[in-house]
């Protein structure tokens, strides 16, 4: 457990039936997935699961050992289906108390708006106890962290002002793994063998081949990921010459 | 264990680094949501996980345990990060063979293209011994079904063909969860507490609070989703006349 944790990896859990109902597209996870990207931090699993409590215990106790960082989004609004604060203080048995700093940071929030800060709003400043905040930019109900757990709002404006202003600036960050690719006009079963013996030669860059397919436009993108940009450019030069002498298109990107 | 499987649930895994990367935005998910509500299989889980034979199969194994169906897409290519053909195959405990069906599919596709079946391309037709075929109507190579674990091609083009065609219509039909939703042009603390009290009144119908913050658009979408139409009608129509009396601007969907 112990050498999963010092890696700097992350997964995500996207509370939502109405992302497992095909309502609606999640992006939130598209969103966090890039940011983990610019800052050296790997995400290993994204799990989308519904709003029961026992579920949302089970899949954060487990995430919470197994990752260094833990992304949560959804379900900490004013409304009965918000379960997320419940159900993380259950998984970490801490008591859910009314968090004085949430309390006053909704007050000042309300009190300008001609919104009522009612018992509904109110229980959005029920959180596990000793949780820290994280910050609402937007709409002032704040997130909270618990451990190596971030629970953010589900919104999605909301939870990016949350992660970028102050989540991101508490995690601590990786070296951060670089990526180039080539776009090529030829399905990926032609270049199969050259990108296998490539991938051998330059084991240490991972290499994805991700085939498109939207006549007209079929091809392949070739993607080289790896910390080294000098061993990067070293593996797509060499590709990018195989290609020339096949008289095979391709961009650089 | 047994209790679950008579359920009509399912689990999706999307096999994929470039989801978890950020680089792409997964769309495979949503589509086979959408189905899968459309003939009442409840979906209870989505997991997104890197291309890594261990991991793909501890999770395919776990997602068989737990569900009904389990959909798998991505990895199944004729390149080398393509390996998920291979992880099943461990997973299950059941060789890679030459599948004589699969390869007379490539062959009779590529004999009408100037593409060559080369020894890349027809590795895409080793899979599990005893594996069905899932038909491909865009380019052929098969996806297969073993056990309750059915897989096909990360390109969504290619996925939905397999999923409509040829996984669709060998599904058990469950009981089809119906909905219906108000949107409202008020924040859900508004209406919090009228919600609640509806959800203890209809505790048979599942209620959940949506809010969407775009300014100048902010408000909620309340949906209601239940295997009784009728039920679903009774509490539409006691919120509607609630709105009505506080002046609540609201549209039935």
């Amino acid at each position: 457990m112990y050498i999963l944790k010092v890696m700097n990896n992350a997964s995500i859990i996207i509370i939502g039936n109405e992302i497992l109902s095909g309502r609606t597209l999640d992006q939130n996870s598209n969103f966090i997935a890039k940011r983990c990207s610019k800052i050296g931090i790997n995400l290993d699993e994204i799990r989308v699961i519904p709003d029961k409590v026992e579920i949302i215990k089970k899949v954060v106790l487990e995430s919470s050992k197994k990752y260094k960082y833990v992304f949560v989004t959804g379900g900490i609004g004013p409304t009965h289906d918000d379960i997320t604060a419940l159900s993380i203080s259950l998984a970490f048995k801490r008591k859910l108390i009314l968090n004085k700093r949430a309390k006053e940071l909704l007050e000042n929030y309300y009190k300008n708006t001609d919104i009522q800060l009612n018992k509904s709003r109110m229980k959005m400043a029920y959180l596990p106890i000793r949780s820290k905040l994280i910050m609402n930019s937007v709409s002032a109900a704040p997130g909270f962290n618990i451990k190596n757990v971030w629970v953010m709002a589900g919104v999605p404006k909301i939870m990016q002002a949350m992660f970028v202003n102050s989540v991101e600036p508490k995690l601590r960050k990786g070296k951060i793994t670089l990526s180039k690719s080539i776009k090529v006009s030829v399905p990926e079963g032609d270049i199969a063998k050259m990108l296998e013996e490539i991938s051998v030669e330059f084991s240490k860059i991972n290499i994805g081949s991700y085939p498109f397919y939207k006549p007209p436009e079929i091809g392949t993108n070739i993607v080289f990921r790896s910390e080294d940009l000098k061993l990067i450019n070293k593996a797509v030069k060499k590709i990018c010459i195989i290609f020339k002498k096949k008289n095979i298109l391709f961009s650089v990107d």
